[in-house]
């Protein structure tokens, strides 16, 4: 089993042909590295030992601890980051996750998140209702925040990006403070991914939930990135693309502030607006 | 169970506060649907019946038939559309499909394969293996096109897709011929959901192989996409987007072509040239 930790990159150069206009000319282009993680773990359920691989996610290497354990606590299987007693990486791509002796996992609970994936979220779950009736976070903080801090996120983001400049294809989620301060930033080919991470290492430092906190997502909002940010207790949601129908009404349902289309001099209030001060 | 297939819309409407300059309006904005789909099987695995859910995927509603059907082909439990004996649809988000009585479904394969989702692809395969190791389709159709044919396909796919602009939020998947002419468009909230649907519909339709035809991708092209693209046959995969590292690989390996970043006068060629004529 090779070690390849000091690898990984996050970005792959290839030679490639532009055609435009004129000749067709040989260029070097750089493209966003996807490549499949498997998280393992290993633990009590129902008094007997189990060792499974619980997800493979197609994903862009680094931080991927943080996206094993973002996972694990998003799909309810790890609570905090003390219920973890090993993380142990193998080869490129396999992180295993070792549960302290004490933590019992619910079979049916580990059978129902089992082969489900982060990098899409609510998919393979067993049946509609095992995705719909999961726990809801009901978000009590009551912090407010300027018209102008909210605009002010996305150029913050741009300029952490430095992927996405390169190569156009790849997500990133951000946390700020309520004074638009850059807290955390992460980047992944898979934008559900590029939350665990995000969520993953916040969890390592103990800081949630996160109830004073704004988190910027470079794209689309979904049911189920609503559904993640709403278990790490984050109050206001701001997302540079579209949200669609489902996330507007989980986000509504927890309680949560969402805002969509969040540029430099504009945005959209889907729910929560007493959060924002206009 | 309520019948509500009329009732199927891709976009609702909701209020919203629009914020930017000046003072907040209360404007109808319209949302891209997201809604749970469950996939459900009966067939014969080893000599004894099945019935069960193989996938739950989020999706906008519409075209559910084409979409399950599209995903059991991309994943391997169907070959073609006469190995499907009856499809019904209950309810708004649930569609099952009868195998033939002839047909054998390895249970290895189903197991392989179950609670794996088309709006992320890979993701929820066992192992790696299962997920690098599938089935590798040698494209072998030795079609070409002029750059000219290939820089007309965007335009005309945005004049069909009308839901994006209303929405900004959904992705498409269109089949044009070697003419450049739109053979079928499918959207969706999830783009590996607009391309199940795309090559469902042409399953249903017995066109399968598509060797002579051009697959045009509204966003970014991943591992998966290209996994199901060579799986249809499709020699000629354009993306709007980006590719990732391994979308590039396997083009590579299939004997595809794939180009990227395909806009009104430019385009790039990650691999497979030779089909196109510049």
């Amino acid at each position: 089993m090779k070690s390849c930790q000091s690898d990984k990159k996050n970005i792959v150069s290839v030679e490639t042909l532009k055609v435009n206009g004129g000749v067709p000319e040989r260029v070097e282009d750089f493209l966003s590295v996807e490549e499949p993680l498997e998280i393992h773990v290993d633990g009590n359920s129902d008094g007997a030992e189990f060792s499974r691989s619980v997800a493979v996610t197609m994903r862009t290497p680094g931080n991927d601890d943080e996206l094993a354990l973002g996972f694990l606590f998003n799909e309810g299987v790890i609570g905090s980051f003390s219920d973890v007693k090993n993380i142990q990486s193998k080869g490129c791509n396999f992180v295993g996750i070792t549960l302290q002796d004490g933590l019992r996992v619910e079979s049916e609970e580990l059978d129902r998140h089992s082969f489900v994936n982060s990098s899409c979220g609510v998919c393979g779950k067993k049946s509609i209702s095992a995705v719909m009736d999961r726990r809801k976070f009901l978000i009590e903080s009551q912090v407010s925040v300027s018209r102008e801090i909210i605009s002010s996120l996305p150029a913050v983001l741009r300029k952490q990006q430095a992927d996405f400049e390169s190569t156009g294809g790849i997500h990133a989620s951000a946390l700020f403070d309520l004074a638009g301060s850059l807290l955390a930033v992460r980047e992944d080919i898979g934008r559900h991914n590029a939350l665990d991470k995000l969520i993953g290492a916040q969890l390592m430092l103990g800081k949630l939930p996160l109830g004073e906190s704004i988190l910027l997502l470079s794209g689309r909002a979904s049911f189920e990135l609503i559904q993640k940010a709403s278990g790490a207790g984050i109050p206001i949601v701001a997302a540079v693309g579209a949200p669609s129908s489902l996330a507007v009404e989980l986000a509504k349902d927890c309680g949560m502030t969402l805002l969509g289309f969040v540029r430099e001099n504009r945005f959209n209030v889907y729910t929560g607006g007493q959060r924002i001060a206009v």
